[in-house]
């Protein structure tokens, strides 16, 4: 007898990035950051005490939601704190949306989105991406029209890279029926100043997903926040959300390494400098990249050479560096590559002048 | 505009235990352990490289999950780790039951389930206890009969500390059309030899719950795992579950922990004692316990004294002792006392005779 729902017989489960098992692989397939967490993450794991794990942790992590809120200049009640941004989009869905009620989202687009909504057997409404991967203008009405509870949008886009303008933001939120779930996982890679947060005082239907997985070298940790009006915020806190959804150990992690800020911002700056010479090496190279505001570029590869993305790929994996490939319609002539340190980019471009010289 | 599901505007959220702000209350309430984490913990914590937080962790704790079967005498296929029980307990309701269709339970029993119920929007179907809290011989026709889809058991029984023969068991198992959740956070302070792990080889209905939080004095990590018929643990484990839903922290503090088992039944016959002693000693006072297999005791408050369980609570909270009051039926004249160290049993039996004496 098989006991699953039918919904979830149908579906296959989310495919996680390949781990490799050899340590000197250079794996830039899962957008994680190059360089290390801040020493403060050292200090507060050096201080714990074990036998703090004997009881409960806080509820509601209301000393991190507490340093969130501060650094975005909201309130406490518009922040939760989440096990990874994953829990925040599972909590959206389950809080928000009805089984059989529309999930939107643009087509391409972070590929957990279509899993979390068949979890909930909620059918998709897919708007297709324009040639030069922005938003087509009638996207909100289309999600209107088609009656859809909830929209996904990330921002900078996966796995393009593309930023979406604050004021385009604010326009869609206005116009925009159901909720709009802003993924926000690769913000921190903006090269200019660019901070959404403010909007949610203005639209009680925006929910901005962020994560200390990549922008705090932390992915790790499974740590993320929501920054929202309080209605939306409230019924997730203090409903939906698994009771005690974060363990101590990681509570006082997050709280040590949002509060150095200095630490990040001077990590994020190295990751753009690096982004933009991978860029440019690789378009010497005759792969060229969207512009992306992320720490990972989406690379064409020509046609020029004599075989397609997934050989590169592979060949590049028989060589030790992992990237990602997407076996999918508009993506299958592309790479993903994650920003690494400088000589983990120097070794990728080096491998990649010699696979190109040997076709 | 509300934009919450009609479900989730109607319930209120689980209540968590109190957790005091006063570092000397001594804290019998939430049935925590009163003794450390294995030292084993410590020492997997001070060898820990903060860098490695940098990657995303294990997908599905292998290595814990490993562990957990040679424990149980089962495979790697049958085992899902999970963010503490709870985690479990809500990937059951997500992947087996459709909103709509019934949860069973026993009446009482742990105040989480209701909750999740109303979450996946299930009705709920209550079997009340016997006098004696052992279960009706009617209960498993009675779930068929409301064509339930999930019956949760917890054993030992919260709050009263019941514990079901593995005869019993595995006759409702066979006799459900459902599947079976026996949660089991309480088992590792079962008296005797007890294990109900190997009939999940004869019931590919039956989800055994098993969690870190008490037995290992790990309330704080947010670790538990689940232990079943192939067939129920792969959709949870490759569908259903957050992916990354356990951080790399937390893996290695469980893999250390579970290991330590010379540690942990030391602990666990500590509580055992105290439990015994604790029982007696309020029943000098003329305070009647239910028997208790689990590291807690429902205690009778008698008609004898001139306030009844919730001024009893009351006044003990005022003398920084927490124990837990259940405003609910056949529950009201009670208190369940979580078993805490010889020190603190003590203090609570000190006070308690205070309070009774002045009444």
């Amino acid at each position: 007898m098989n006991f699953e729902r039918e919904n979830i017989r149908r579906m296959a489960g989310y495919a996680s990035g390949e781990q490799p098992d050899n340590e000197l692989t250079i794996k830039l397939n899962t957008n994680e950051n190059p360089y290390p967490p801040s020493p403060q993450v050292s200090e507060v794991l050096s201080q714990f005490n074990p036998e703090s794990l004997r009881r409960y942790p806080p509820a509601t992590a209301q000393k991190f939601r507490q340093l969130a809120a501060e650094l975005h200049g909201l309130d406490l009640k518009n922040v939760i704190a989440t096990r990874g941004g994953d829990e925040l989009l599972r909590l959206v869905i389950t809080t928000f949306v009805d089984p059989g009620e529309k999930i939107g989202m643009t087509d391409p687009t972070y590929s957990l989105y279509p899993v979390l909504a068949q979890i909930q057997d909620c059918p998709i409404v897919e708007v297709p991406l324009l040639d030069d991967w922005t938003l087509p203008g009638e996207f909100a009405r289309s999600m209107n029209d088609a009656k859809v509870k909830l929209t996904f949008l990330v921002n900078p886009h996966a796995p393009t890279g593309a930023l979406l303008p604050i004021d385009q933001i604010s326009n869609l939120a206005s116009e925009l029926n159901s909720i709009l779930l802003l993924d926000e996982a690769y913000v921190d890679f903006v090269d200019h100043s660019y901070q959404t947060s403010q909007l949610v005082k203005q639209h009680n239907n925006l929910v901005i997903l962020r994560t200390l997985s990549k922008g705090y070298s932390l992915a790790g940790l499974r740590f993320g926040y929501g920054l929202a009006d309080h209605s939306l915020i409230e019924p997730m806190l203090t409903k939906t959300r698994d009771s005690y959804n974060l363990d101590l150990i990681s509570q006082l992690v997050a709280e040590a390494a949002i509060a150095d800020q200095d630490y990040v911002r001077g990590n994020w700056q190295k990751v753009i400098i690096e982004r933009n010479r991978l860029k440019a090496q690789l378009h010497e190279l005759g792969i060229l990249c969207a512009d992306s505001q992320a720490n990972f570029l989406l690379a064409t590869i020509p046609e020029s050479i004599n075989f397609g993305a997934a050989d590169l790929y592979q060949k590049l994996k028989e060589r030790h560096i992992l990237v990602r490939y997407f076996n999918a319609d508009r993506l299958d002539d592309k790479l993903r590559i994650s920003v690494g340190t400088k000589e983990e980019n120097n070794q990728l471009l080096s491998t990649l002048r010699e696979i190109l010289n040997q076709s």
